[in-house]
């Protein structure tokens, strides 16, 4: 029976091309936004209202009707009303009984109540068929057509006939509709369109505060160390040239912070000797944000990339090179090549290349299109042997690059280290710990601390 | 009995390597391909025929009978044939009847017939079970084994276990079944096939007219006007310094189309203060192709960073760079350091530099599976907020690039303006709009109206 | 009745928050993580086991219970033991009726067993609802909840309602359950985690080999010749100035093997006159690893840019490009512009970028996410016609670039043709063969062979 009038249904359209019945509950912003696109869609729409005067905001093609004789129209009913007024349904129980209710609120903050509004509907009323829809969309989006974001609609219920039932209007009304299985996953749906980024939050404030950090500690020592004892004005420095010594010290430092959690995790489970007990919770948080990280260092190395690719463009530049050649003309002179100079900028440029192309390819592999695609044997083998390769070229990029200003004492304005020699301190510590762990030594006992063994079986969680 | 039926289907294939009776209707080209394939991944193919003479061309696996024998010998039966022969299965009803019949018919237009054919098919014949499938799939492609394209059949249809039972086969064939839902999806998914990146079609005229208006007003002015007036040959422009010049025009001029109508939405908005009224026809046209519009603008600002970058390897930049160098060796003189120039060129570089990093973050949110991990406050922020951000880099990136043209009466020629200022009468229209739009006195009661607030609720539609 | 229990599962964590008990038998390394996760969730975990005595590595909330016992007090059963030791299960079959058995093993080598080990689970108790799952997730992931890589987790069965009480239970672990269907899909997800890039190892070695001879090649001519015959040391060439063109060789290489199968599957049914007979067995492989060999060509493509445009940088470059101007302005002469250099240098910068542009427009086609949202015709229009456009285009800068070489006698180095040449060799081919396929009297008949006509019906296979 069920299927034949399912059958019916979906042929309705075509024999007359008009929809059935929709009610609507409540006539607010987002039912009202609804009701104009289900009218628009071919759908009948009846609203249940307290009362029926307000109907001069109503599209003019809809009906309204008090909340009972409304609901007796349709088979499905949205509730387009907030969680506090969902009591006033339970005097309706024996109208709703077995029609699909369908559960479009959304909260102010995560987690507002102990269950989801679905589910709370779903109590108040056991006898009716609730399905969680439509919290996703926008209603001015949903109102001006200019669906450009996703267009899907995520869509969860228990009863697998209902949810159909929603997940072909969703259809109609030109969207994507999305099966998240049963009413269990109604918090996370109600939870999804209150996040603003939530796990860039953190990386995003550690690398804005890190490179004011480092931009003013250049600035520091680039403009106004030059200004105050060499009486040079070099304050455009901080369009670019200050920017690109920030950018890859950044970027390194990030990339070795990804690796830099997953260091501490070993040497925590081998001291432990157990992996079945919870990492501290700085670190889990740390080791859950480390794809932002990497994508945030890419960013970086990109900017490094293209603000040393336009070099040979800055005015300053060309002064200097013109400069340069000018003295030796005047001199009558001309350098011979210095094959030493020719092997280090050629070996920190080649570094630095392949570095940043590894770099990319990491930065690809984590698009979710691409990871999905990809096993957990895979994705370990890029992630983490091709990351720390990357993380290698990376750091021996810098060390060639800026090898020369170790020892030279000049380097040391104002008795500071120069940036090289600071981003250096975190890739180089990860680099040597990582060469400790993989000696077969201390990789072997890891490796059976990972598949489950257990040093001092009798812990306690 | 229904759950029974499936097992034992689905064991099958395990106990003897052989699947199922699959009978096809048809013996055109498709059906022949979707028979090979079929008796390849081990289904017994029975072909349904008006005449078992072409046998010849058939797989030789295959058997050939007549409709009426095929059909019964096999529980899913595929309907290899155009739509306007369905007629001559309604006197096979009775021997359809709880059959699968799987639609893979296509049409040659969008929209051809009022309702799908599959629907179509499922009136004529109420008693069978009716699944549309196979037909994004290429006959071509089938044959060869090359599906590098999308491996993705689309299967729709009422009954859910006939559903299942042929999205078991498209899986059995190494193609990924993807449930649209009912038979309501039938129309989509035929019209699918038949587009050629419908969205993209005025974008694209768009911008070839006005790169090819740009690109000869470039060719008259730097090429021509130069050859007639100072009789020298610089042909050689239309390249690179040319392109270099159209590109970052029509990647400005094509990201505020981008934000226009936007713009042009909210003042219509105000003008009628309800949000409840349908946009005219060419805004939500405009609207709905706004991000091809920034994509293409994207490939515009790449093309201009490439075409820039390879600046220094150029035979005339470096001719141009030597002869000022030797000019100032010849004349023994070094111009010292124009602290002013350095400031300009570093700086609408750097501003280049942050606003296309901006613009490719903004093409990487629109990636599918990007957008689709972002819920709609994300895509908005992304989208308006760094959006307008990049918008105000580039504007300003070309007022600084191009600043000293603008009151340089040697920049007119032929009393026409250079293209740089033609660029920025949009970009400048846009942002000065936008900054009135965000003044409280604008923007309080533009939000209330996005919110549902009428300013004269008696409209009728 | 089902309906009923269903609902009542969900709810249950609402009420109490504390959700039903699952059995879990074995007490391996993924037995464990698997229970320690899901008593973190809520769940009640029991153990079935044949020895209660090694409940010391168990976590301590969970029961540890004969196989027996435990069965009886769980709906559901995870079967946490490799597949040689099923047979014991056979004697518990009658406490087993009904109950969803999930099998989570993994085998050791692709296909190694005729039948999916869930296949062989559910002909070994037909009694039992059997779903494959979590086999795609790893036990140290799991544990550490460093989930970074894919959350998804396949799940299939034949059972509907068994299927989605598994599934439940994976989204409330925060993993994202993926339907693949029914028992049909065990193999393939029981072969996914075996993968290592299967497509790319073809591809990855044929492009090292080649990689490898063009380097030596160039280390031999441009390091070695010059040594041996000019007394010059340019060794730091194998930095930059080899690789940069060793990449572009390579791409343009790699590019052609792409559109070269497709010529000979041409050539191939032509010459047939069918398109129902299978490929030679080394072309059908060649034919799908077109992709993969595509973006290779793009990696190296990327390379030859980057390469390209760090040139201004080398401390090589500068020392030339230094001398080059002193010595025209110690002669006081300046060169005037070399026209036909300035049109030459100019046009193979251009082809390159627009080469380049087209072919990184090709591999953002390649990303699942967009090649899923673009149907047959788009695919085919995007991969054929741009992609030959790619071709031309990147061929016709080689030749415009290495033009010059071709006659001048100093170019062939110990009678060896530059790797210019010798890289011109395939996509020139190609390319011919393609203008003589698209030929009226060539391309008629193929079209027809592909539309499904024989020259020679009467073939057998």
């Amino acid at each position: 029976m069920n299927k034949n009038s399912s059958n019916v249904m979906a042929l309705a359209p075509n024999t007359s091309n008009k929809r059935e019945t929709v009610c609507i509950f409540g006539t607010g912003d987002f039912g009202r936004a609804l009701g104009h696109k289900m009218i628009q869609s071919g759908y009948s729409v009846v609203y249940g209202s307290r009362s029926t005067q307000i109907s001069n905001l109503i599209p003019k093609d809809a009906e309204v009707l008090s909340h009972a004789e409304a609901a007796q129209k349709a088979a499905i009913i949205i509730i387009a009303i907030q969680r506090q007024h969902y009591n006033f349904l339970i005097p309706l129980a024996e109208i709703l009984r077995g029609k699909v209710l369908v559960d479009i609120s959304n909260n102010l903050k995560l987690n507002q109540y102990p269950e989801s509004n679905a589910e709370y509907l779903a109590q108040l009323l056991p006898g009716s068929r609730v399905v969680k829809a439509f919290n996703t969309v926008s209603a001015w989006a949903l109102q001006s057509g200019t669906l450009d974001a996703s267009r899907q609609v995520f869509v969860c219920g228990n009863d697998v006939e209902a949810k159909q039932m929603v997940m072909n209007i969703v259809r109609a009304l030109g969207l994507t509709p999305l099966d998240k299985g049963s009413l269990l996953a109604a918090q996370e749906i109600e939870n999804y369109p209150l996040q603003l980024f939530p796990m860039w939050k953190f990386p995003i404030f550690l690398s804005l505060g890190l490179t004011a950090f480092f931009f003013f500690y250049c600035v520091a020592l680039d403009v106004i160390y030059t200004y105050i004892y060499e009486k040079r004005d070099f304050s455009f420095f901080i369009a670019i040239t200050i920017p690109n010594r920030v950018c890859p010290v950044m970027a390194l430092i990030l990339l070795a912070l990804v690796y830099l959690p997953g260091i501490f995790a070993a040497i925590i489970q081998l001291y432990r000797g157990t992996k079945y007990r919870r990492f501290p919770d700085w670190l889990d948080k740390w080791m859950l944000c480390r794809k932002q990280l990497g994508l945030i260092a890419l960013a970086f190395a990109s900017l490094h990339v293209v603000f040393t690719l336009v070099t040979p463009m800055r005015a300053f530049v060309s002064w200097r090179t013109s400069k340069g050649i000018i003295s030796q003309a005047l001199n009558n002179k001309t350098e011979p090549l210095n094959n030493t100079n020719a092997w280090i900028s050629d070996s920190y440029l080649a570094l630095g290349i392949l570095g940043f192309f590894l770099f990319v390819l990491l930065g690809i592999t984590s698009l979710p299109s691409v990871s999905n695609n990809v096993n957990w044997r895979e994705f370990r083998f890029v992630q983490s042997k091709l990351g720390y390769l990357a993380l290698i070229l990376c750091t021996a990029h810098t060390l060639v690059y800026g090898g020369k200003w170790f020892l030279s004492p000049s380097a040391y304005k104002w008795y500071l280290p120069n940036i090289y020699i600071l981003s250096l301190i975190i890739p180089c510590a990860v680099l040597v710990v990582k060469f400790v762990l993989i000696f077969p030594c201390v990789d072997k006992p890891l490796t059976q601390i990972r598949q489950g063994w257990e040093r001092n079986p009798k812990h306690s969680e």
